[in-house]
């Protein structure tokens, strides 16, 4: 086969999630990847530049659509709506099966070390969405709490998403995380230092 | 002077600021340290596991205060309403300096491995609030978005916090970012798929 044969990258991705989550992420070498994919070990580090990197690759996907969606958004559209309309259509840059997400997340969630990369990639996803938003001459600290509450909204959809026994409809998640945020930020009692009537 | 002087752990604090903000984070050592604060190495390595942590003291500090705020708020009270009860009154761990802060930000700004560390140590401080949060009953969904709403606005607050002229009264710019949330939640036009009925 070809060194750039097509899907070359989404095999060593399939193949680090299978070792990985059979003999665990700290036992798998790159070479096992490698020939598990049926690749070349340089064929491995032409697309990561780590073991750690496979499982982050979707992150940077993900970041790319998002933040084209916002930019795509027209402009009377308010910030944290642009912000929602792209992560509704997000299930298209999330891997087709859904096993897949499951596997990177037990991964994730057996390493600590993992877990604060997904930590990390999440803010750095906020704080480019917060650019983007900026870009549309929205205002720095809207900017920054609509990347957020966006962020926010998104975690929770995905880990639902995960854990629903069907494959439901990702937009329809990201929707109901939504509502269920605005619930939560209108049900606070107005303090009375603010009074009734501020803000 | 004893070993255990009182006040160690945070001349220990105030010397690395001051060496990290002159020489950069990178270029000062332990030893630098100790020497600074007019103690011995041995003693930092009481107090720190290494250079780094010194500047993460503080955000355990408010990880307990603001778990012990959300747990004493009474029963009734909503679940944001009870993590902004708790970052209302953060003031008090923060340091009585405002500019110990400055230097810290300063600090980290200009490492991209403190700022992951600092990213961190948010998301962790997001963890805790949402436990606290189930601890008092909250369901999980509920829990986990109102801290989340509650860590974007406290990040907004205490820079601004940082950045403006005068030491303005932190519960006031916690209260203002809580509204800008609100409004940053509300203004989204409802979706044509939702209807203006739905949620």
């Amino acid at each position: 086969m070809s060194r750039w044969a097509p899907g070359a990258r989404e095999r060593l991705e399939m193949a680090a999630l299978q070792l990985y989550d059979q003999h665990g992420y700290e036992q798998t070498t790159t070479t096992q990847i490698a020939e598990r994919a049926g690749l070349a070990q340089r064929t491995f580090f032409r697309h990561f530049t780590d073991k750690r990197e496979v499982l982050f690759g979707g992150a940077g996907r993900l970041r790319e659509f998002l933040v084209e969606g916002v930019e795509a958004a027209p402009a009377a559209v308010a910030p944290l709506e642009a912000v929602i309309g792209a992560l509704s259509a997000a299930r298209e840059v999330l891997p087709a099966e859904r096993e897949l997400s499951r596997q990177r997340g037990r991964i994730i969630a057996a390493n600590p070390e993992l877990q604060e990369r997904e930590q990390i990639k999440l803010s750095s996803l906020s704080a480019a969405l917060s650019g983007s938003l900026r870009g549309r001459g929205v205002p720095d600290r809207v900017a920054r709490l609509a990347a957020e509450a966006g962020i926010a909204v998104f975690k929770v959809a995905y880990e639902r998403w995960l854990d629903e026994p069907e494959d439901e409809d990702f937009a329809h998640l990201v929707r109901e995380s939504l509502h269920e945020l605005r619930a939560v930020t209108s049900m606070l009692v107005v303090s009375p230092i603010e009074g009734p009537h501020a803000g």
